[in-house]
Formats: C-alpha cells, sequence, structure tokens
C-alpha cells in the first residue's frame, strides 16, 4: 500500500501534542495527552510510544501506509543521534535517547528537532509561510526563538544555534540577558521583557496612566496587561508597545536583509496581540529594511497557533521519506 | 569519457578571469583577458565564448570532458534566465543575455551567479570554509558584500537580496547609505567607509596624529594611508580602525547568530589589512556573539585572493551537473 500519512509529535512540557496528516499537510486527527515530567521524565517516551500505537488501532490506520514520525522537543537536540538535553522543563536535564526507543516502540522512523525551528517549519509548509522556499519565523514567548528556512532548509548551523533570533543584539550595552550578554532581543521582546520595559518607563514617567499606577502599587503586570491597556489608549502601555516594535522591528529587517525570506512571520503568546502589533512591528522593520528587501518580503502573522508544531513535525518525516525525492 | 573538467569565469569591469579546474576544485589552467566594455559592453559575451574555446584548442582539452561553465558577474542576475542587468561597470545597463550565448557558443551549461556569492563560494569550498555546509562571506572594498551559504547552498532569497550584508544596518541614525537608509554596515567598513570615519574623527580631535594633519591639509586618505598609519600607531587612525572593528565585529555577531556558520570569512582589498584588523573585529565580535555561537563559529581571513571568483564560479557548474548528486 502506498506511503501517505505522517505522524507528527509536539512535545511540550505541560502537554503532548499529536496529529496523523496526509503527506500534503492535511490533518486528519489531532490528539493530545498530558505530559508526565514525574521521575526524571522517565515516562514521556514510553507515554509518547503507547500513546501512538493506541490511536493507530483506534483509527484503524494501517501501519504501512504510515511515512515516519517527526517530533518537535524542547532541550538541545543531536538530530544524527536522536537525543535530547537539558531539557529542564521535561525533567530530562541528562541525555535523553528518544528516537531509538520511539522507532523500536513503533516501529517508524523518528525524525527530531527542536521546538522553535518545527514551529517555523509548520508556519512555512502550511501556514503563513505558504510553502515558499525561505520563511523566518520568530517566537515571542518566555523567551524569543525562532526557526529560519532557507532554500526549503532549516538552517543549524554548525552548532545548532543557527536561528538563535532571540539574541540578536539589538542594544549594545542594554539589558543583562541570561546568555550573559547585554541588549539581546529577548530582553525587550518576550513576555519578561516587555514588563522590564514598562518597569523602566515608568521611573521615569509621572503623568495619567493606568499601567504606571498598576506599577507603582506593585500590582502584577503581564504582557497581555500591557497590550489591553496599549489598545485601551494608555500612554505608558503604548510608549512600551512602541518601544518592543522598535526591537522588533530592528532585528526583523536585519533578518530580512540577510536572509530575503518571502515572509518574516511573527508568533508566539505575546504576538496574540495581533494585527496592533504586526503594524507597529511592519512600520518600524521598514525603515530598517534594504529597499529590495522592504518590496519582496512581507511582515506577517503566524497562522497556525497550536498547531505549527504538529504540522512542522510531520513535515521532518516527509523530507526525510525514502521513496521520493522532494 | 568521463566529465572531470570545470571552467570558471570572474567577469569584472576591468579583467575577465578564467580557470580550468577539476570537479575536486584544483586549478589546472588560469588565464585572462582585458574586459572591453565599449559599445555597451556587446564585446564582452563574444570575447568570453572565442576564449574559452581558444584555450581548450590550445590545452587540448577534450570538450566532452567538461562537466560545464559557472560564471560570477557584476550586476543584478537572473540565474533562471541566465541575464543581468545593471552591471554597469561594464555598461550593462539593459538586461543582456549571457547563458544562451555562451551556452550556444561553446556547447557547454552555464550557470551564473553575481560575484560576491560566487566569492563567497570559493572560499567555502577550496579557502577559509573547507568545504563546511554553512559559511558566510563578507567581503570589504568599494562596497561591502557578501555571499551566504547555508547547507552547502547560496542563500538567495526571494528576490535575490539575501546576503545583502553591507546594508545590515550597525548604527540607526547613522551615516546615509546610497541605498536611502541610514548605518548600513557598507557605511562603516568599506573602503569610503572607513576615510569618512576618519574624517569624522579628525573633526573632533586636536593631538597629534599623522593622520590628522593629512586631513587638515586637504591631503588624499585612502583605507590604505589610514590602516598603514595604524599600524605605526598613530592615534586617530588606530581609533578609526577601532570603530570600523566595532561596526565589523557587530554584523559579524549578527549574521553568527542568525546562521552559526563553521567561519565567518572576511576578504576584499580592506581586508589586506589581514590579522591586524582580524584580531579586532574578533574581539568586538566576541561580545556580540552568542555563547554557543562564540564557541563554534571562527572569525577568519580569505584565503583564496582573487581565485575565489574563478574557483567559486567553477563550483556553480559542479553543482548543476547531471550525473551525480552532490
Amino acid at each position: 500500500m502506498a506511503k501517505d500519512k505522517l505522524i507528527g509529535v509536539d512535545l511540550g512540557g505541560t502537554t503532548i501534542k499529536f496529529a496523523i496528516l496526509t503527506d500534503e499537510g492535511e490533518v486528519q486527527q489531532k490528539w493530545s495527552i498530558q505530559t508526565n515530567i514525574l521521575e526524571d521524565g522517565k515516562h514521556i517516551v514510553p507515554d509518547i510510544i503507547e500513546s501512538i500505537n493506541h490511536h493507530l488501532d483506534l483509527y484503524q490506520l494501517d501501519k504501512s501506509r504510515v511515512i515516519g514520525i517527526g517530533m518537535g522537543t524542547p532541550g538541545t537536540v543531536n538530530r544524527e543521534e536522536g537525543t535530547v538535553k537539558g531539557a529542564y522543563n521535561l525533567n530530562w536535564a541528562q541525555e535523553q535517547a528518544v528516537k531509538d526507543p520511539i522507532q523500536a516502540g513503533t516501529g517508524f522512523d523518528l525524525t527530531i528537532d527542536n521546538d522553535a525551528n518545527v514551529a517555523a517549519l509548520g508556519e512555512a509548509w502550511k501556514g503563513a509561510g505558504n510553502n515558499d522556499a525561505d520563511v523566518s519565523f520568530i517566537t515571542l514567548g518566555t523567551g524569543v526563538g525562532g526557526g529560519l528556512v532557507a532554500n526549503h532548509e532549516l538552517i543549524h548551523g554548525i552548532a545548532g544555534a543557527g536561528g538563535e533570533v532571540g539574541h540578536i543584539i539589538v542594544e549594545p550595552n542594554g539589558y543583562l540577558c541570561t546568555c550573559g550578554n547585554h541588549g539581546c532581543l529577548e530582553q525587550y521582546a518576550s513576555a519578561t521583557g516587555v514588563v522590564h520595559l514598562a518597569q523602566d518607563f515608568a521611573e521615569q514617567y509621572a503623568g495619567e496612566s493606568k499601567l504606571n499606577r498598576m506599577i507603582d502599587n506593585g500590582e502584577e503586570v503581564t504582557s497581555k496587561i500591557i497590550f489591553d491597556l496599549a489598545k485601551e489608549g494608555d500612554y505608558l502601555a503604548n510608549e512600551t508597545v512602541d518601544k518592543l516594535a522598535y526591537y522588533l522591528g530592528y532585528a526583523a529587517a536585519t533578518i530580512s536583509n540577510i536572509l530575503n525570506p518571502s515572509a518574516i512571520v511573527i508568533g508566539g503568546g505575546v504576538a496574540a496581540a495581533g494585527e496592533f502589533l504586526r503594524e507597529r512591528v511592519e512600520k518600524n522593520w521598514t525603515k530598517f529594511a534594504f529597499p529590495t528587501v522592504r518590496t519582496s518580503t512581507v511582515v506577517k502573522l503566524a497562522e497556525l497557533g497550536n498547531d505549527a508544531g504538529v504540522i512542522g513535525a510531520a513535515s521532518l518525516a516527509n523530507k526525510n521519506r525514502q521513496d521520493v525525492l522532494l
């Protein structure tokens, strides 16, 4: 029987998402399970195997139709060995074998990559990237990550640090980053970065602003509160969002000048602010983009939401298939 | 007979360089001719055809051994159509057919790309890049150009502006660039950029410096003079080189954080300053590079000099060969 199905797995710290897709990228079945991180995360791999086998039975899917499994994971991925380490939200501090046990337990080939890269592949293939050859993805969450696709391939670089867009330095001598450098994009455009910016603005501002009062009163301020207040017209919140948009637009323009992708795609929790954020980023990006880039690259919002991971993961299996050359 | 020879052509405004190489990249014959740019550059393509055919006869090389021709050219290249436009130093203002006439006139396949990309391929294949999969090349000349190789492929992007590293903005609101933006790397690290920096420093400096006196006297100052004086210990010249190295180190770190190449290779006329420049660039690069990048990517000088173009051009023909999958 022709092989025409892909399995995508998106491993996260709270849930593991699964999907069965056609080799054209159409999601046919989706499910998820809780991530059991107890006992050094030793249940995670067996749970994945059990869940895949169980659902193939449940859907009565002929195993001979499955091309393979692709999986996105937190941590540092050794793609050749199929191992993961430093995935602290899974309690996988030490090197963890993933590929060998899952291949043995399911009978399918497994290809893995890190979660940001896999989300980038998803958006590039079936989301805002329209399956173009060159797509750059920036995800704004607790941190700032990314995945860069050039000539239809992920850029990993020599040590897997390709696409570390959160550590592009946008403000030399700026905020200290967890990486030890100063002024990384992550310190301005992540959920915590935007709160840091608001706190700094609040110290210098004495005018009327609900955000300012909240900070002065020691109330908890989140990136969502800042964006909501900005949309309501709060002065300090708008100054904060403008500054974030400046740094993100600058970094996005630098990526664009280097890669000239068809799209710079912005996703992640902070990007839930949607068009309100995108248009401000684009305004700054326009100032810093090379003319040819300005008229060919487009700044877009991510389109797949939570499905980007399973779809992109599945695409890893598709690329690795043996029966066709893509 | 097995096909095992490549022809590389490096088309420039004053000379056209040619080489015959083995498919392993060993240069076996080199020659060059003057570029005749008269009459809208209409002699250039016929001269290339005549010179190739003449030298194949001269060396008695069996045409059936030639895999193909690769060529680097100034201007904006349409790789699919095999045409070039906007190559003003060739007097090719309008679109010029290159691929079709050279293929017809020689009987070989021709692959073309722009000169900076071709030089990058040369350095990546046989020079400082050691044939690694990921190599970034920055060339410092009249302008600042570059070529970026990821996964063994050049990054062109959607409109061919991938690798426009001269237009990475290193100083928001900085010097006005010919592209219309402000603060592009090219305005600080090109041969004219470094002179501009020196002139600005001279205005603010009243101390002892031969460079300062030259500028005050209206003498002609070149990037070579500035580097030579810096090596002799001239204060102002050293301040100028330090500033260039700061901007170049910053841009090189940004490229490194995005692509994590095995090497960032610096070439071109300004890089003739050699290790004196490289070590200052590296010092700044270290401050801005992400830790994983800092320990995996290396800042190197170009190694092939003028041969980078013909070697990289030849590699284009090798990649396009039909008989093997690389």
